[in-house]
């Protein structure tokens, strides 16, 4: 165990890792924030001190971002999970079953999703689903046109209401890349609903391609509890009267997110990342830093001789999650990935295991994990090859 | 103003004040909680170290208000709003729309947790209303006794699938008392759901006499994002599965709300102001400071000469929000009241306004408001009243 008082390297998947900056800052106003008496958690959400830092916020966001202006951007609540009832209830409607809406699935966050529309009701169509590859793979863009263009509407059934995809599936480690290799698919008329939950603020992004993007707060952007929503808002029409208060879109942008009582706490929370992230340099230093980081941990695992093996496909691989096995004589080396574990937290670094429905390693980058835990974790994982691996041609 | 870094009275109806101590014992310990070398908002909801703090707040809990082994105790997000809609949605399911569910509107609370029930399908029956006296009373007990007795269903078009009250309503200060005064007109085969969230965790309650209590966090417990939800096992059986995963208590259960990633920052915080309350003397403690409080308040306001006067009938006042206006001639004093609030401010006591719906001053006696706050408050409202209010008598 590493001593009291001192950070660790937490690569976990999320909740993970936040600046250490934007940590000390909560930490200097915990009982008085910019002067008010009071910690940010006891502010009134109708008060002018939380308005400001609400404000802020969604004005920083834009600026990273380069929000169009018409686009709403609405903090919710339930995580990404919530938004999967959010998509098909506000875009679609709960009853309406004819309606059909494509799902691009290319892991278990997508996979959820499409679930979860079809559970209330959607007419859900899996345009693709690469689970026949364990989700190491992604669709090729043959396949892709085929699927989403216009030409194969009449062939499944008509124009979709929408067409989701998962930018970056965390569990699997596999990342739409470029960005718009999906959207240059869909038909402009269709508006496409992306969950960027886990590559965030990762890279540029054109928000105007996009009819709705979200993410949950806490993987690249502050704590768990938040949803950041971006929807155009042509969208917010389209909505049923039968749908929960706090799933549905137009009501949070009509309230400008406080019909009632917001996650304060965690506004703010995310709004010092907003405001540290663009000190950094915005999303293209991010860009930059990611591409760099993930290009270390990769070359450790390809150069490493077999030892240490990512499941992924090159073309598919995350910059954000990069699972992991440990491979000895062709099969997983499950006891020497525990011993991986129980040795890294001892050296101090954490939250290292796979997904527990994929098991072995999984080394999550995101923003706030600096390139000296990147350096750590590749120290690490040559000295614990130089002891249990088999010796090196 | 007050100076910098001085701490002010907070009488938000909130988000509130919270303990001071557990604000200290969160910045202490906000870059590494526990020796974990992470802040919670930073660690995985599937860590050892966060099912500790997780397991540990449930079970302060359950010693808290005595929670029966029957019932299960949930961590959702979306506030008291989305309980709204999971209430019907978990015990009736959307699309029945000719099973009854008796609604006891005593505020704009509970009139809007029947609204969403009927946006979402279902047959509600108001068994009261006090919108024509302004929410200012309490039904009488014959009146509740007469519309929810057993004897009341055939009438009716029979028994509801539950009956749902809010104990206490925050905008229009009423508050159910005793506890028991709902309860005890509700036939023992029909579930009782009720919405604490103002008073939660200010008295002692019979958990066993109730289907549901939920309360958003925000007031008595932590930061808002988070809701707690006390649900008795049977009822976990009635749900449809046609309900967004966020909203579905069942699924929550049986997952110990990790179905997927909780606000793991307010279960935090709501797991210290456990601990806090425990150790000054559980709900007993509470009750009895939240009494004296009370007291001392609306003994300023009845001994003010009419002055300052309470809108709400002697026996529907709430013990923790406390509406008040300033009467002059006869009528509200509105300049009179804007410069209370502005004078108070500078005097360091805050929050003070009403609701934007009824306006005139508010006074939020929530747990973590300490009498020294009540003496500051009574004391200035007594040298404003000497300085603007007419002579006295």
């Amino acid at each position: 165990m590493p001593a009291a008082g001192r950070r660790v390297w937490n690569f976990s998947a999320g909740p993970g890792v936040m600046p250490e900056a934007v940590l000390r800052h909560a930490q200097a106003e915990m009982l008085d924030a910019a002067g008010s008496g009071m910690s940010v958690m006891e502010m009134s959400h109708r008060s002018p001190a939380f308005d400001a830092i609400h404000t802020a916020s969604i004005a920083d966001l834009r600026t990273l971002l380069a929000i169009p202006d018409n686009y709403h951007v609405l903090y919710m609540q339930g995580g990404a999970t919530a938004q999967f009832a959010a998509v098909y209830l506000n875009l679609v409607g709960q009853g309406d079953t004819t309606t059909p809406v494509d799902y691009v699935v290319t892991g278990v966050w997508s996979d959820k999703a499409a679930k979860e529309a079809q559970a209330l009701g959607a007419h859900v169509r899996r345009v693709t689903d690469t689970s026949a590859d364990r989700h190491t793979t992604l669709p090729d863009a043959a396949a892709l046109a085929l699927q989403l263009g216009a030409a194969g509407h009449g062939d499944r059934g008509g124009k979709p209401a929408y067409v989701y995809y998962c930018d970056n599936e965390t569990v699997h480690g596999v990342e739409v890349s470029p960005a718009t290799a999906v959207l240059d698919h869909v038909p402009k008329d269709v508006p496409v609903v992306c969950d960027m939950s886990s590559n965030f603020l990762t890279r540029p992004i054109d928000v105007a391609r996009y009819g709705v993007i979200y993410g949950g707060a806490q993987k690249n952007i502050g704590p768990a509890g938040v949803t950041i929503v971006i929807v155009r808002d042509d969208l917010l029409q389209r909505r049923v009267p039968a749908i929960p208060a706090m799933l549905d879109w137009s009501l949070a942008a009509k309230n400008n997110s406080l019909y009632n009582t917001p996650p304060t706490w965690a506004i703010y929370i995310s709004g010092l990342v907003f405001k540290h992230v663009l000190a950094a340099g915005g999303v293209t230093a991010m860009e930059a830093q990611c591409a760099a980081k993930a290009a270390r941990v990769y070359a450790a695992i390809d150069g490493s001789g077999g030892f240490y093996r990512g499941p992924v496909h090159h073309a598919a691989r995350s910059r954000v999650n990069i699972p992991c096995r440990i491979v000895v004589d062709g099969a997983p080396a499950e006891a020497l990935e525990t011993q991986f574990l129980a040795d890294a937290a001892d050296a101090g670094l954490v939250e290292l295991s796979g997904h527990r429905s994929v098991g072995g390693l999984r080394f999550s980058l995101y923003n706030a994990m600096p390139m000296a835990g990147v350096e750590a974790l590749i120290a690490f994982m040559a000295q614990f090859q130089q002891k249990h691996g088999p010796p090196r041609a």
